[in-house]
């Protein structure tokens, strides 16, 4: 059976930024087998339904994220120690497989629900988080942690690539889940660590390599003081920045850092609300993007960003370019939507796959309902999607081929199951952080 | 016949930051006769509205707005000339008491469906935003604009002040509309001008002044050469800085700058997204707080901001005070809410009627609904009104006493209508624009 899709405004993405109003879709199988504007063709043998009018796009990617990081969602809010304060005491007590499922189990409803159909994620335990993937019916990237510090699931690095190769087994042959590894950061693995997974990683061609890098003022110190060198420079001796991997962050980064990046084929995730929170500044996604790299957008975990949709990202990232260009004209609209879609596909290596609607293409679409007041009159479509929609205005969410979601109705997550699982660990993480916050008070 | 609200989740926004809950909330005629924690008081003469575990805050003060702008929304984004190419020849060809109506009453729409309760508007024809005001049921300055330029509704200076004279007496004996003059900016009207606006603020106390101040490099260059001065010490010169006046942007302001502001008791609308898609820059905001000075939050008009509640603002405003200070610490999430509530209540001189949910206020609050997966689990509900809410949250809103909205259903405004008005207009915009590009295309 196909599934023809009407009297939609597509906004298809493709290298021509081609736009169909009103459009048709045709999809069989879990891919797209036709699309085009006006009359569609006729179809006894289809589900037909009618888009409204709406806006019809490519399902966006969000290029890094900590999923299970959504229990500890806006915990120590505008405080400087909240790593050590919270989340390192936490995680060391609570962090455990079935911690992971469900508060990545509660991420993947929150990105289903706000048009998100593809996620980067790094953390630990991340066969629970395939595991959640893959019963979501999203798809996504899956990276285990390898870290040279107490791991809440790893105690030494052997165990941690050993996680990384369980992670290959357990994906092999999803289609829609692709196994990574994740060095934490430059100074918290080590170039020598950093150089085993670079060969880790020819020895695995198809997965990814995630990594945080040019995050923070200590680690561009402790790059600087060991070796005299950037920490991107640091991170390109260690052969890990190439094609396949996703930097994220990029934050502290110098002209020949840039070059770097654009020479090694090296995907960078733009974190742009959690860079602002955490008062770390703006990163240079123009300079970036003008020298050839391929930026996406990112929501980091919700412990950072807060929320998991993209569109509450578009501001920032708008006005972020916009500042460091001191002017209007930096990182339009159209570009904005780019890099939420096809680009950031093009960072997770899946730009042949998703991104975009086009013949051939996998099925990955969203319908975003445009009649609320707050976008009205309408001008421009990509104005709309990046200063007026919310992630509430998603109406309907597609992943190959199957619906995620139906006039807000989810179909493969009960919103009422995830939101109980994930309160009642809330419930214990509460009563620790009131223990904590009380031994606090007792030694000042 | 009272109204009790139950099983509320009530952020009072009082001076000790009050929380209730549960919490219930007395209303008689447009005031809080009583609130409280716990069990409601027993009422067999009260109509009884159970909040649903939600939470219920003061209305949103929008502290700047050009609320008939919302007809130009999105147009020309990405542009530096579109002030030139699209929004004056736009304005003088088709600004009219009607233009206005419409714009101003689809954004009142907007407003109420996003939870602001009370809006500071400066633009033309204001007496007819004052009916819009007056028939929405929400509250509002409406700012009569005074301009040395060819402005669409008045030809001299003295029309401008007549046109502020009759905007006075329709607003007397109105309850929720207070008359306001507005010049445009210091550079726009000149120190005659302002001097006069002054001495006819002084005839007229009750009024407020609102002014554009140090929103662009032009307009402080133009202080610096004419005057030797800064934009803020050539207004001070004139008198139009005082308790009652409201000054939009602040943004290129000197530390003196914050002295006179303070000083004076000028209040301040910071519009973060304005400013920051303009590519203009943060306003000092936790300097100017730490003076003493009022700041409240504004959206700005909808063809510079977009949206028009607060939500949307909020994350902008809080990344910029943490990326200037450079660091997670600046205004935290309350004193963002505080902004919006009765901060921006003491911008517009209305901080003894609304702001707050306290005993003898007017009953402007808003209740939101906090379930969606986004903004679960709870640790902080400062942290989830900031970063985690969105104006498709808020579900009942009450200004006056009277319900504006209840379960997204509004009540003094009919959306289908006011969307059909608005495009109907547009419509017309969408020709002249036509014309105009292709104008600029045969001249290419």
């Amino acid at each position: 059976m196909k599934t023809l899709l009407t009297n939609a405004w597509i906004i298809a993405m493709d290298a021509a930024m081609s736009e169909y109003r009103p459009g048709w879709l045709l999809i069989e199988g879990n891919k797209i087998e036709a699309l085009g504007e006006g009359d569609p063709p006729e179809m006894i043998d289809a589900n037909i339904r009618d888009m409204g009018g709406d806006i019809v796009m490519p399902g966006m990617v969000n290029t890094h994220c900590h999923m299970a990081m959504s229990l500890f969602r806006g915990l120590g809010e505008d405080v400087d120690d909240r790593l050590f304060r919270y989340m390192l005491p936490l995680e060391r007590k609570f962090v455990s497989p079935e911690m992971v499922r469900v508060g990545s189990t509660l991420s993947a409803l929150e990105s289903i629900m706000g048009g998100v159909t593809t996620v980067a994620d790094m953390y630990y335990h991340e066969t629970e988080v395939a595991g959640v993937i893959a019963r979501s019916g999203m798809r996504g990237v899956v990276g285990q942690t390898i870290a040279n510090f107490d791991a809440p699931d790893h105690k030494s690095i052997d165990e941690g690539f050993a996680l990384c190769d369980e992670l290959v087994e357990w994906c092999a042959g999803q289609g829609r889940v692709t196994a990574s590894i994740a060095p934490h950061a430059p100074y918290s693995t080590g170039p020598h660590i950093l150089e085993r997974v670079a060969a880790w990683h020819d020895a695995h061609p198809t997965s990814i390599i995630q990594i945080h890098l040019a995050e923070t003022e200590q680690e561009v110190a402790w790059a600087r003081d060991t070796y005299g060198l950037t920490t991107t420079a640091v991170s390109e001796r260690t052969g890990i920045l190439k094609p396949g991997t996703i930097a994220a962050h990029c934050l502290l980064i110098e002209d020949a850092d840039i070059d770097i990046l654009a020479r090694t084929g090296t995907g960078v995730a733009h974190n742009a609300r959690s860079n602002g929170k955490g008062g770390r500044g703006m990163a240079r996604v123009e300079d970036m993007r003008q020298a050839g790299i391929a930026v996406g957008i990112a929501t980091d975990g919700p412990m950072s960003g807060n929320t998991l949709d993209l569109f509450s990202q578009f501001g920032v990232v708008s006005i972020f370019a916009k500042i460091l260009g001191r002017s209007r004209k930096p990182l339009p609209t159209r570009d904005v939507i780019r890099m939420a879609t096809i680009e950031g596909a093009r960072v997770l290596g899946l730009d042949a796959e998703i991104g975009s609607l086009e013949v051939g293409k996998k099925a990955d679409l969203i319908r975003i309902d445009v009649s609320a007041p707050r976008v009205q009159p309408i001008y421009d479509p990509y104005s709309v999607l990046v200063f007026g929609a919310m992630p509430t205005d998603v109406r309907d969410v597609m992943v190959d081929g199957v619906w995620l979601m139906r006039d807000r109705v989810t179909e493969t997550l009960e919103p009422a199951r995830v939101l109980s699982d994930a309160n009642q660990l809330a419930g214990q993480f509460r009563t620790e952080i009131a223990a904590i916050d009380a031994a606090r008070a007792a030694k000042d």
